[in-house]
């Protein structure tokens, strides 16, 4: 491609409406236009990045034996009415109305369209197992679509669904899917992580998330130094640090007037955060149903988990406790409180970390008062419920037993997701299996956003000069430059051997031959993120050189043809 | 591709709901799935063809020198309002609502996203000419949507907008992509014309309709043997068949008591329906805009152009003259009228090939009487208005002199159009010309319905047996069919080790090894229409042979591996 004949087309100033950096440097790099809330036109440059990100999809899911279908983006209501999604999935489902009044919706996914095609296409269990997908257009309504392509209302994504008559099947085909995502990320060159996730109320059996991490990312993620777990902070297990130690301090009542805080009473008293513990007053229900108050214990330097929290037994619906409840039941008031002597019909729950604790502080249950020195099973008794109730944090043992959790933030920009029999039950879909019964298949679904992709990987991989695209995504691999070609004829023709000879060599290159001046034409290639540059000038050709830069080094060298061929093709194996 | 793990579903039954053969074929062979009115699901079949299409057309479109972009199929109502065409599109325009109460569409077409696009893009002359273009899904809703993908209200679409500074440059891409079009249609191996088509409304300076030529066409196209004119036959110029020969008969009243057609006429005196002339009477306006009578006079055999006549002074909203009226101008009923001695105030109107007879045969103007060996400048005055107004058919001169013209039948797949500076005027578009002055683009815009042309091209492919693919469009350019692999294991070898060789050689080859019968296989493999078909059996392989089948080929014939190679892979070049 010469760049004189593509449209090209940056942006020195920063947009004032985008709020988080891929935005930014894409509308600055020219590679989207907004049309209108949440809508987006792909230019040219935008185009050849997304076209390869869906080029590495389609031959990773043709590899995996999945096969390519292309569904309608018009879906009627009627198959929505069949499982109920079309009063149940809210207002992301654009709802059109066609001349003859009748209703359909922008499919914001397919579930109901493919398993209508599955039950006119699939009859016998030796069709099975069968995955289809298609990289196609979707559309969501989003109350606020904002960060440009990150969260647009159309966009693009690919979507597979597969279909199993045993369970162990859709196992398989998960496991085949979730190696396939791996794949798909590894070979886009960007770092990820597969994350465990809450299946939620769809209630399928196995559900992760994969996310490129970036630290602008929305979601937190738990992820071991040791072995492949990862989860969302929220839903990652929190282990036991370790074993309780012994006991070597007395217990002793410390004076903390105004001291109501975990990081307060630790600073007065200069001991570590990690001494101290939380006391959080909520009140759940009994066997009976009554409402029962309770002690959540977690240590200072943790947060309680509300989501498993709410997973005990009579805490599904949980909430804070009052003041006049803590008064009532703890005799002191927030700020003050503690598992010791509690008063009566407390219910006390320690977080795994709390009950391996030892001389910790907490509240006395008297305003103006902590107890220190505080160890289980002498100044109270052994904690009675013991359970997982907190995020997890960096540093913790992973929970599969094998190295230590960091946390980092992460995009989510693919999901793969056992469905079970909900939407073929919901349909009819019945296939005959080998005893020729009717049997309901399981089914699997698994999305990459395509369009999203883009976004996420700009946020792992920029700086202050703009993109830095990992080789295959980018919009080209390697772009020859070339300075003042009016004045010397051999320069410009030495940048076009150098140009068709890399072409020849199946690099994806391009000839910046727009005759620019050098600082705004390597602004332009910095900003648009080509891995490779190569500056053909008189100066160079004289002393028989390019100066090749690569967009991740801080310098650029000077090498002969032979190395600048040698260094880009190696690269781009 | 082995087609046990393709999911190819084809189907005995003739679905009933289908109306012309490709609907037909494509559902038998299981290409595509309807999911609603006018909206079909592409089966792995269906696509691999759909790309193929695809593929084509965007290789053709880079190497013209478009670039390809992607918009979003839905569209503000803000847009279409800068046109004016939110309410003058029609009831195909398919309008949407968001959560906001914001109005959209789902864009039939992109002239108004293209232009704000460029309003966006463009500034100078410098960045002119340039042309933009997207294979995208696009909706219209038709009132009756019919013929499968043929006609379906979701479908896919190659559009391409040009911005140019001056009508010459237009006119240069305009060519380019007439030029172009014509590649893309021989590279799929289709049979086509470029048929000169009316601008319209929209009042573009040029526009030409690309037609696949099928029997079963929706348009007649009038083409010439000895060039390459091709018109629409409502549009295709009718000259004079030649000059006019010398009187030779005398004028005669014959007595024609129950005849009112020139086919009835003809028969009873035994003459060429050749030598007869119609009279329609019909009603214009004169120079004051009153009413004024009118007889339009062609040849018995040809028929009257409606369009070509509305476009004559006065006759823009002409109507068929009434009973009443007939009997007050010319003093007879309808089917004994003509040219001679018109009592009053008649304006005639004669069709170049009527003013070319000689010895003719007209209605009398009195009931139950016709004249014939009827003369201009003996029997009657010579005519004062001679046009063409009449249907061109097989057998007239082309309209450029070369040849003579034959009528075909057309399916529209393609439409180039200069749309001049209608869009960029209202849309206020403006670029800086290189004198720094504002300057106004002129726009063309070049279409492709890229699912159309799948079956407009099984239209055009196909006998009993089923669909017949051009290589280029095939799902595969070859399938080797294995004969009982479980009783002879050397058979699967050698069929796989075949089918790896095809595929080596870059023919997109499949393999049957699915276990059907022969007949059953057989008949899928001529349905789904796939060029080559290579037979592995035990007794060929006994032979040192394969059966190779051409699908067009009457027979098949036994040829050693090194000819079956040849064969296909010559034909595929």
């Amino acid at each position: 491609m010469r760049l004189s004949h593509f449209h090209l087309h940056t942006s020195k100033e920063t947009p004032a409406e985008a709020e988080i950096i891929s935005h930014k440097l894409m509308l600055k790099a020219g590679m989207i236009r907004k049309l209108a809330a949440g809508l987006y036109t792909w230019s040219p440059l935008g185009l050849r990045v997304l076209r390869k990100v869906e080029r590495a999809v389609r031959e990773e899911m043709n590899a995996a034996g999945a096969i390519e279908v292309l569904m309608p983006a018009v879906q009627p209501k009627e198959l929505w009415e069949e499982t109920g999604r079309w009063e149940k999935f809210g207002g992301q489902l654009l709802k059109i109305k066609d001349r003859k009044e009748a209703w359909y919706c922008f499919g914001p996914t397919h579930e109901e369209v493919i398993t209508d095609f599955a039950r006119n296409e699939l009859a016998s269990y030796k069709q099975l197992p069968v995955n289809f997908y298609q990289i196609q257009t979707k559309f969501r309504d989003e109350i606020r679509p904002r960060f440009g392509v990150m969260r647009a209302r159309e966009f693009l994504m690919k979507d597979a669904y597969s279909f199993h008559v045993t369970d162990a099947d859709l196992g398989r085909e998960y496991q085949n899917m979730y190696d396939t995502y791996g794949r798909i990320f590894t070979r886009l060159g960007l770092k990820f992580r597969a994350v465990f996730a809450d299946t939620g109320a769809i209630g399928g059996s196995a559900s992760h998330e994969f996310h490129v991490l970036a630290d602008s990312g929305e979601d937190a993620i738990a992820f071991s130094d040791g072995s492949d777990y990862a989860a969302n902070v929220e839903l990652a297990e929190a282990v036991s640090p370790g074993p309780r130690a012994a006991a070597s301090e007395e217990l002793r009542k410390v004076d903390t007037p105004t001291q109501k805080t975990c990081e307060d009473v630790a600073a007065l008293m200069g001991i570590a955060l990690t001494r101290t513990v939380k006391s959080i007053a909520i009140v759940g229900s009994d066997a009976d149903g009554k409402p029962q108050f309770a002690l959540a214990l977690v240590r200072g330097d943790h947060a309680v988990n509300e989501i498993k929290l709410s997973k005990l037994t009579g805490l599904a619906e949980y909430r804070l406790a009052t003041e006049a409840e803590i008064v009532e039941h703890l005799g002191a008031q927030p700020g003050f409180l503690g598992p010791v002597k509690p008063v009566k019909n407390v219910r006390v729950i320690a977080d795994r970390s709390v009950a391996a604790m030892a001389d910790f502080v907490v509240g006395a249950n008297e305003n103006g008062y902590h107890l220190a020195g505080v160890n289980w099973g002498r100044d109270l008794a052994e904690p009675a419920e013991v359970a997982d109730i907190r995020n997890a944090v960096a540093g913790d043992p992973s929970p599969d037993g094998q190295g230590r959790l960091g946390i980092a933030r992460g995009i989510e920009v693919g999901h793969v997701f056992q469905l079970g029999r909900k939407y073929a039950e919901a349909m009819k879909l019945t296939v005959l299996d080998d005893t020729g019964k009717a049997t309901t298949p399981a089914m699997g679904c698994y999305g990459i956003g395509v369009s999203r992709i883009v976004a996420a990987a700009i946020e792992q991989n920029h700086d202050d000069a703009g993109i830095a695209w990992p080789e295959a995504m980018a919009p080209w691999q390697a772009v020859v430059c070339v300075i003042n070609p009016k004045n010397d004829p051999a320069v410009a023709e030495a940048a076009l051997a150098l140009y068709q000879d890399l072409v020849k060599a199946g690099v994806d290159a391009a000839l910046d031959d727009r005759g620019l001046r050098p600082g705004a034409m390597f602004a332009d290639i910095e900003l648009i993120g080509v891995p490779h540059r190569v500056v053909v000038s008189e100066r160079g050709l004289a002393a028989g050189s390019f100066e090749y830069r690569h967009r991740r080094a801080s310098e650029a060298e000077n090498l002969d043809r032979g190395a600048v061929l040698a260094r880009i093709g190696g690269l781009s194996q």
